[in-house]
């Protein structure tokens, strides 16, 4: 009972064995993730139309459920980048940013994302994520990155332009490229500028100067904090606010309200697919997360109540004033290098949250959202990796054109075009590849009982035996491939009397491929060719005793191609085979 | 030269080895087939919502294109019920049956099926044909068969009704019910029978009084020019023409015409997605139709070559007023026993229907349609066959959701919809299949070199070496679940030092499976345990020999699996295991 229930609470687990020496550990590093979290929030909540809180709130009840939940003992749920960018775009299309329905839209996006996730968690259906093979999901990153990025620019230009795909972007960028502040441009450039630097030189130069790795590391993932107090003192010191240089304004100082999604049928028509996309990208970023950390301590990661645990996170984002969630790589990093050991550090980290919303809410409404535009530009440009199209154009062409195809149309026609198209192709090569099998026509390897391809290897062959190795399952799409091939390798072939079929590699033949088979049984017959099998696989000649195909057959099974070799390939009866 | 020419027009090799023998069994088939075709060419017409005498020219124009271009010694191409059937439905969405419209919009998607056909056949693109499965196929012929059926019972009661789907139709059929001309039902219903008595009871009959096979064939093929005669006669001889028996009319005595198809952008998008739908199902039932004649003779098929066959066929029956056509398995089949031999019995065949439709015309004007429903019902009632689904219930619950679906959604949603739901969802259920590909654990045979599943014999194993054989091309869609195994299989296992994945079932490592490799390579080396593979096939490995992996790789790659056993299966050396 205790077990089967701890399964669906994975804190029942954990929170048994809960002693001072991990909660020490949990407590450290809830302030250093809280401390990192504080500006990223606020930018994130940026990036996604919404108001700066909806960072925060999204980042107090989500940790908490998962908590709860979620398997992993060191992943951080919260805002992210990629996801902010996609409930920009999907709240974008039904609603005005800054309106009251944009932010109740959020809210529907989140809810339908959660009950999504939890449906695909309780009907063990994580594997769909898988979908999304590891190119696309590469190549789409990257985009994203890129749009994030291009974005960001309008705030530290100081300008209004809207737009979601990279072209409208930089024409919205360029036409109000005249009106740029001068002063809030100063503000964005010093701050990309200075997070660049603590990003790439600040950690090197620590450790010259003697500091240990953890103090280097803490300090580098303060910078950001950096930045926003030392812009924020600049704005409110210069009354820069009163010279064009936008800023956060008034922040709500209170912890997460109660509030309700929007329920219109009509807007949960048209958010409901990107909420599927929202939830398969965001479960697909945090399962890898969750995976690399856990195997690091030999833990287990459960896929389906992960969706269950993410799924929570999101309904509390819904009710607590936020916005769709996930795993976040940085956070969670940060996390398990600071030392998590449970859960309980994720919910540290939401006190931490909390206590901000209440108390440290005034103090950033002088931050520039240059400020903050410039912490997003620097922490997306570290996902922008064209390596992936070398890689792939190196190791499979049909690999890079999905990638390739997912980064070109993320850019120019939108994140759901891209990704969707990213996924129907890597499927439409995939079946394309398993449609021309390779067939290797194979020989006894002589003074062995091996069989190898005769294009590779010096083998043994004799005339009147043909025996081909078909590397692939046998199915519909490749069905009638292997009927013409046959019939290509027989029309000529006067000395002809057996062919052999080695199905070593076949894991499969279904209904069209058994059919097929038929033919080509029925076809030998009648030109006096014996057809026979070898190396069946146990579940494929399962399979096969179900129905009449082995009656039928006009040759035999053979459990090693050696036997069939033996039995065939001494020299044909003349007499026999003309019959 | 000749050579390359002969490839894309095939009459250039069998022209110039035909002699006297080869024309006089050619000229015998062509007059056994013509006689078949009048009643069959007018009767499809009247299906696919046309005048008859479309029928008549949709069969003299192609047949002698596919002459010239097609592989088929015996195909005979024309109008079939499907098709006929496809083409009422395509074109009655965009005119109105009767119209001058109609018949330009069948010429269009005439058109647009053959230079579909004849493009997939210059990028070879044939094997796009195969996404239908042997199961699709079987459930959407029988569902057509019942649509058919059903779509002439009007013309049997002689009454008005309309509909495209099972439910429309009868609807349509029973309030219309009591509009029933007696008359009109006396005659559908005795030629009904009739032709029914013929198909089943004839033959037998003949073969017992005495009449040789090939006497009692024809005699049975002629069965529906009987009933046409006998009930032309009654109608012109009791005028029941007056008395509301619906009958053909007028139709023009002359060669086919010079038609020019319409070509307005909006029609030609409508009718589109029809036209690649028409010439899927129209190629892939004509191929199998060849390719079974073919092989009885040992000739080729070349699928490719088929498409341009069939297109070119498309294309004449655009312009010379006729519509959508294909390879029919009857009058192929007939063809084929009636002896001919080349495709000049083909061309023989259109000179017997041009001659038809000169001289003949004038004395179908009394023949009643509900003779010509007659022979479609009893035609494409022996295309249903409900045991599809009782086959595949038995042998793979997966075709049977296919077939089932595809059976469903035809009847109730429409041919569209039913078929490509069928693809969809065949396509989705082998992906799902492969995304949890079958993972046996092996150990050696006790006195061989075999490697069995522990689970189905009796086997050695060590507990420090654990083997795993993948019985599965590893690609993105299982690539996760790789991970995810080997992950519980390591986690609980402390006596664990080496893990051999067993590749002779591996067809394929895509970038997503090699990065899955690469990331279990990592876990397991933080673990210190050793990550072998053994049996990599060779496109497999020249593949993995372009990438980093085999370097990075923390164990060996064996030839064998014995090879594998031999040199990790002693006790591990405790001191360098734990390192």
């Amino acid at each position: 009972m205790m077990r089967s229930l701890a399964r669906y609470l994975p804190i029942l687990a954990w929170g048994r064995h809960y002693d001072r020496a991990a909660l020490t550990n949990d407590l450290v590093a809830a302030v250093i993730v809280t401390i990192m979290l504080i500006p990223q929030s606020l930018a994130y909540a940026l990036l996604a139309g919404l108001p700066p809180e909806a960072g925060i709130y999204a980042s107090i009840a989500p940790i908490l459920l998962y908590a709860v939940f979620g398997t992993s003992r060191a992943l951080a749920v919260g805002p992210v980048a990629v996801v902010s960018l996609l409930t920009a775009t999907a709240v974008g299309q039904v609603a005005e940013q800054g309106t009251a329905g944009y932010a109740a839209a959020a809210l529907t996006l989140a809810l339908l994302s959660g009950g999504f996730l939890v449906a695909m968690g309780v009907f063990r259906l994580g594997f769909l994520a898988n979908f999304l093979s590891h190119p696309v999901i590469a190549g789409f990153i990257t985009a994203s990155g890129i749009l994030i990025a291009t974005s960001q620019v309008k705030h530290i230009l100081g300008v209004e332009a809207g737009g979601h795909t990279l072209i409208e972007m930089v024409g919205a960028l360029l036409s109000h490229l005249g009106q740029t502040n001068p002063i809030t441009l100063a503000i964005g450039v010093a701050a990309t500028g200075f997070l660049f630097w603590v990003r790439k030189g600040l950690k090197p130069l620590l450790r010259r100067i003697g500091a240990g790795p953890l103090l280097a590391d803490i300090v580098t993932k303060a910078g950001p904090v950096a930045a926003v107090v030392v812009t924020t003192l600049a704005v409110w010191g210069f009354g820069l606010d009163q010279r064009g240089v936008s800023i956060v304004g008034e922040v709500p100082q209170a912890l997460p309200p109660l509030t309700l999604p929007a329920l219109a049928p009509d807007l949960i028509r048209q958010l409901a697919i990107p909420a599927i996309l929202i939830s398969i990208i965001g479960f697909v970023e945090s399962i890898s997360v969750a995976q690399t950390l856990a195997a690091k301590k030999r833990q287990r990661i459960d896929p389906n109540q992960e969706l269950i645990g993410l799924g929570a996170a999101n309904l509390g984002a819904a009710f607590t004033g936020g916005y769709p969630v996930t795993g976040g790589f940085a956070r969670s990093v940060v996390n398990f290098d600071a030392g998590a050991e449970t859960p309980a550090a994720g919910a540290f980290t939401a006190i931490g949250l909390a206590i901000a919303a209440l108390a440290l809410t005034p103090l950033v409404y002088y931050l520039p959202t240059a400020t903050l535009a410039a912490t997003i530009v620097v922490a997306v440009l570290s996902l922008v990796d064209f390596s992936i199209l070398r890689k792939t154009w190196t190791y499979s062409r049909a690999d890079f054109a999905a990638v390739a195809a997912t980064i070109l149309l993320t850019l120019t026609l939108g994140v759901e075009t891209g990704v969707a198209s990213g996924v129907i192709l890597s499927i439409a090569l995939h079946l394309y590849k398993t449609s021309r099998p390779h067939v290797a026509e194979v020989g006894l390897v002589p003074g062995t009982n091996h069989f190898r391809n005769i294009k590779r290897h010096e083998v043994q062959t004799v005339p009147h035996l043909l025996t081909l190795r078909v590397d692939e399952s046998l199915y519909f799409v490749n069905a009638r491939f292997l009927e013409d091939l046959i019939q290509d390798r027989v029309a000529d072939n006067d000395a002809l009397r057996h062919v052999v079929l080695m199905c070593s590699a076949v894991n499969e033949i279904d209904f069209s491929a058994l059919e097929s088979l038929e033919a080509i049984n029925h076809r030998l017959t009648d030109l006096g060719i014996g057809l026979h099998l070898s190396e069946v696989k146990g579940p494929v000649m399962d399979r096969l005793k179900t129905t009449h195909f082995l009656d039928q057959l006009n040759g035999r099974v053979f459990l090693s191609q050696y036997d069939a070799w033996t039995a065939l390939a001494k020299p044909a009866d003349p007499a026999r085979a003309r019959q």
